[in-house]
């Protein structure tokens, strides 16, 4: 499942449809679009995951209200299969939605993707005349 | 700017709207929504960046297509004041676009909130009955 504020989460829905087609397999969340309570809908998702599965919630940035809101669910129901992982982005999504039909996903799957999924500043400068001279 | 596949970009907006009220002083590209070319939009916002402004483009994911044809438009126009920056969450551009009215971002203000906003599994726990006795 993926919860966010405003249509984030349906916005990554929508990515995942596009880069891999397999968006339409996670539930989401689009918190604060209106004035419904998605409470339950988070309350919902976490009971029915079973004993043998891996549940994962995505929100959208720590210390959120949509993060605390799937804390509570998940403490409250006192089950140790369901993960919460803040701060997504497209790329941990892609990497956990692509590996889960290989079978259970474990933490140390969800933290490799997390090491391989960091913010990055791409470069765009083309060498300066002071590299090539370092070149030499 | 935010480009991405899919309704990402336009997610991010509406979820900064909620936050903090500034997702619309975003442009924002949803790319391969439909069959029209982003790459105009691109070269446009580089072109019009002055030079004592700085640019920045959030994409999506690191490689994927939308972040080549940014690097593609930032690389043409020669132009040192334009970042890109991928694997973009919101807590980032969250951080990013409060900060933007405090003079100009720089390489620094972006790679310290990157990271500031790393994703993370999110503790869910109890303390086990092993924990504890560790404890004392």
């Amino acid at each position: 499942m993926i919860a966010s504020h405003g249509k984030l989460a349906s916005g990554f829905q929508s990515s995942l449809n596009i880069l891999c087609g397999k968006g339409d397999e996670v539930e989401v969340i689009d918190a604060y679009v209106d004035d419904s309570d998605y409470t339950e809908k988070l309350n919902e998702f976490v009971a029915k995951i079973a004993e043998d599965e891996q549940g994962i919630i995505f929100t959208d940035i720590f210390g959120g209200s949509v993060n605390q809101k799937a804390v509570a669910a998940v403490v409250g129901s006192r089950k140790e299969n369901v993960l919460i992982v803040s701060n997504t982005n497209l790329p941990l999504a892609l990497t956990v939605i692509l590996s889960a039909g290989d079978g259970p996903i474990t933490l140390d799957d969800i933290n490799e993707a997390i090491e391989e999924s960091h913010p990055v500043v791409v470069p765009t400068a083309l060498p300066s005349q002071e590299d090539e001279d370092d070149f030499f």
